[in-house]
């Protein structure tokens, strides 16, 4: 295809800026919202967000697929998913704001920010026992691109960290656990637990009431602490409200939920001690990430790799 | 005095864990809680916050006084004083508790943490736009140890840095403004605002109105924030509340006070944007700061300086 030709890209995202998104992209490509067709051989790219499902199937001369997320679950369910290499993305800004919502809430629920919210609420002048950072660990289950950079972050805060993965990973200062037989003691060691997990078929549902209490609840910060910045599909909400309620967990952040938008029935919109963000942890403006996919194109186009491509087998 | 001889310490704090301190000087010292009477020669040295003014005039043979915390213009202001070398207290331990505390203040206005607890409380998914730490300034006042030790937290985060001092102060990184002349471009360009100076006569009030009205408002935060950590003597509460009132700021955190406990009646603590904390923001935990006061002593009983000796003239 020359150069001077208007090339057509298929943009499928839900819940996304697609206004903004198709702005970015229309200097270079007709921006395409559904194909016209049965089949459509005119287009080459797509870039989606939770694309209806076969909808990738009517495009024979597709040549590659651009998560607009780090995650690619919402891809890899698409049972009609033809056979092109799929990239997630990997950006500075993404990272960046994962790293800020994790640092937030890591402190907020250290330095007892819902606390003294309600001391403050009925004017009470208290000053609260205080642990230093050092004394609290954090424990990041996942230890990819986004549970590294959190690490660093928290490290730079002064917490002792802990991390879990299925295949051994080390990073510098962080106490390390891997596989079935590391979770036990993994948990046991950690106050504040960190879901920064792929969401893969051997990673569904593992955020349940047995991992939960699991986790070192006589600590000095009074009780387990979970968040969730991953994947909503990790966790088991009953599980959470539950150990919520029996003290099993003190308190939770979470930003992903199984389904999006939390439906109104949720009793954790309500709780007192969940802190609620709509999947907002690190969704990366589109004016950083555009460039990004152009180059990934490019890449395609020059019969090179396109960079952090996803392994099928491994789901991420 | 031998150092077989049980030695007699004058313990005077008001609003500390003080029973705790008593405890942990027990094993070195009697610990006296108030002269005995109109003169008492026994007493070398005083570990003091807030003492009864006078007091200290009381004690002939006094060689040190050792502040609880790293302000001393609760010593600095008693007519009394006797003229012995007075110190600060620097401890790595009361640093950290105020790297945790304005990191965590800054992550919350950045991160808009009162927009979304809001929306959770009526059940509404709605993510807001978010800018990227670096497009956040945070101008701090004061560079001591406390506001540099901040300045590298923040900057570790992403945060665009500014500092203002009152003499010439350079730190990597950090856009440095002195002087009278240099705060009208450091608030210009200043998005939260994080007040760390020492509370003396040039210092006193100093956060007002029209300073208020200097930052920066058209930003990418919604508007200027107002953290202060430092001493409550630096601001007046009533320009605060105007200035929240009028738009001119957006939000505030606030630690510390004119008159501490903060007042029953003070519109502070109901005004929908502004956070309290009860002086709470870096008081060290006495197992930390103990070993320094006695370290301390020995330096005086050595014939040596302190460390963090108070120059009276300056105020700090």
């Amino acid at each position: 295809m020359s150069s001077s030709a208007r090339r057509r890209i298929l943009l499928s995202v839900t819940g996304y800026r697609s206004n903004v998104w198709e702005e970015l992209l229309s200097g270079e490509f007709e921006v395409v919202r559904e194909p016209d067709h049965a089949e459509d051989p005119t287009i080459e790219y797509a870039i989606v967000w939770k694309h209806p499902h076969g909808v990738l199937a009517r495009l024979p001369n597709l040549k590659a697929i651009l998560s607009l997320g780090a995650g690619v679950d919402h891809i890899l369910t698409d049972p009609h998913l033809p056979n092109v290499p799929i990239a997630r993305v990997v950006a500075q800004n993404l990272t960046q704001h994962m790293q800020e919502y994790i640092a937030w809430r890591v402190l907020d629920h250290h330095r007892q920010g819902s606390t003294y919210r309600a001391q403050q609420a009925v004017s009470t002048w208290e000053e609260l026992s205080q642990p230093t950072a050092s004394d609290v660990s954090v424990g990041i289950m996942g230890l990819g691109e986004l549970g590294a950079a959190v690490a660093r972050t928290l490290q730079g805060l002064g917490f002792s960290l802990n991390s879990w993965t299925r295949t051994p990973k080390q990073l510098d200062g962080v106490k390390s656990f891997h596989g079935q037989e590391g979770l036990a003691p993994f948990l046991a060691a950690t106050d504040i637990l960190v879901a920064l997990l792929p969401h893969t078929p051997a990673t569904e549902g593992i955020i349940d009431y047995e991992l939960l209490r699991g986790l070192r609840r006589d600590n000095r910060i009074g009780g387990a602490v979970y968040i969730n910045g991953g994947r909503g599909m990790l966790q088991n909400e009953d599980d959470i409200l539950r150990a919520l309620d029996d003290g099993t967990l003190k308190e939770a952040s979470i930003d992903v939920f199984r389904t999006e938008p939390l439906p109104l029935e949720s009793p954790l919109w309500s709780h007192p001690r969940v802190f609620i963000t709509p999947h907002a942890a690190a969704t990366s403006d589109p004016v950083h990430l555009a460039p990004l996919m152009l180059d990934q194109i490019a890449r395609v186009e020059r019969g090179e790799p396109m960079l952090h491509e996803v392994n099928r087998d491994e789901g991420y």
